[in-house]
């Protein structure tokens, strides 16, 4: 019922369980819209670091009768019983996981080589808009796409953004995506309708993206560990608006395309 | 740097980690603003049900050398190995947690009379609009209110709207908060800038408050949930629009309040 006291239909979006398996052992439940599960599961124990490469997952069953994703990999997940103990809940919307031990491994990344013009993230912004104007969204839910320049290549949504971004990372292992080998030119890039947290941050530096744009704020984990990666991150995107918090010079700056310039500098 | 290449100076949000130990015990660490650690700590075991009331804790102390609290109990969480052992990542952004055997628990729920006036409803979305425009927000977090009736008791914010609530919940314990006794015509009232998930509209029940009001949407599980339990779950309230998704009896309509009706019925 509305505020005008009209009975209305609307359409909300349906979370689904789904218990992961990693060789007959329970690992984690999600819960997730469920368009993409095979690519949620694999995206999930790549950016958890439980994985190091897809090929050494033999194979991954959807279930959707008993809500179970079977994993079957070719050689085990090395520390397993400790690399899944330490429970930490960081942000996302105040609770997430990140089995621990990250920030060596995540020190040791190596981002691409990557320049986005100020035109090309315009692009960028304005395909989300087409996206979502076109498409009949779930409602309540976020968004996430990878883009090569201002071509998106693949987009997702999921009720929680860290579904959404693994479920991305997850399509690109399975397509084999070296982002090492883009041109830098036409640079991959991230975009998440959600904060970019310390976690968003991590998981695209993993997945070697050096880009990621999101039309939401940065907390100060996330732009600290963006910093240290030499990561572009550019929030408050919105229109002609953003703000480019990180990674500067991998932004190649053209205010001409901006508009007028208004006395308000807003947040 | 914006987009007219302008380099500005802008607040973001700082996490910071406190792990929270009970009675010696790692149970979990949390990422948090830090304005509230003790209602934080105290509010994330009430709605984790770990413990059953405030009298249960004889002291909670939070040292922000080494990020952590030290809970000490009177009698211990019982079984806390078996109730901290299910991982279930739930919806929020994707990743939550909530510890085991939950629906049970939940039915046994008896929410308290309310009746919440639509001229109140407004009341509280307006006093959220002018504690946004009044005090400056640490930007990127979510908000969180407790009202009684149109009347704001407490106003919280943290990077995740689970600590948000969780923030709530422990204030109302430390102070006693007996939701069962509220006069039914000035009910307690929820009031978050998140999702109306199953996490947060269970988290509402278990803290007796019957009325959910989000300027976001509602996902199935929360709405399941709340249809379950009678709670009135409103969603989409910004200005004098809002939508109430379930508890439609504990709404006094006022369609006259809403303003001229245009035709088309958005989302």
């Amino acid at each position: 019922m509305d505020e005008h006291g009209r009975e209305l239909a609307i359409s909300i979006p349906a979370e689904r369980d789904l218990t992961v398996y990693v060789d007959k052992r329970e690992l984690v439940t999600l819960m997730t819209l469920g368009a993409h599960p095979e690519w949620l599961v694999l995206g999930y124990l790549r950016n958890q670091r439980l994985l190091r490469s897809v090929e050494e997952v033999e194979s991954v069953t959807v279930d959707w009768e008993v809500g179970a994703a079977a994993v079957r990999t070719r050689g085990g997940i090395e520390r397993i019983e400790e690399r899944t103990a330490r429970r930490i809940v960081t942000t996302g919307c105040g609770q997430g996981s990140v089995f621990g031990g990250l920030m060596d491994e995540i020190e040791a990344i190596a981002l691409p080589q990557a320049q986005l013009a100020q035109a090309q993230l315009y692009g960028v912004v304005n395909a989300i808009r087409l996206q979502e104007s076109t498409y009949k969204s779930a409602g309540s839910v976020h968004g996430c796409a990878l883009f090569r320049g201002e071509r998106m290549l693949l987009f997702v949504e999921d009720v929680g953004r860290h579904n959404a971004i693994d479920t991305l990372a997850g399509w690109m292992w399975m397509n084999g995506v070296d982002t090492a080998a883009a041109d830098p030119d036409q640079p991959f890039v991230f975009y998440t309708t959600g904060r970019l947290t310390s976690e968003m941050v991590i998981k695209s530096a993993q997945m070697g993206v050096a880009v990621v744009v999101s039309r939401s704020g940065i907390t100060q984990m996330g732009h600290d560990i963006a910093a240290r990666l030499g990561l572009c991150a550019i929030g408050r995107a919105t229109n002609r608006h953003f703000l480019c918090y990180t990674g500067r010079e991998r932004l190649r700056a053209a205010p001409e395309l901006a508009g007028p310039l208004l006395q308000a500098a807003g947040r």
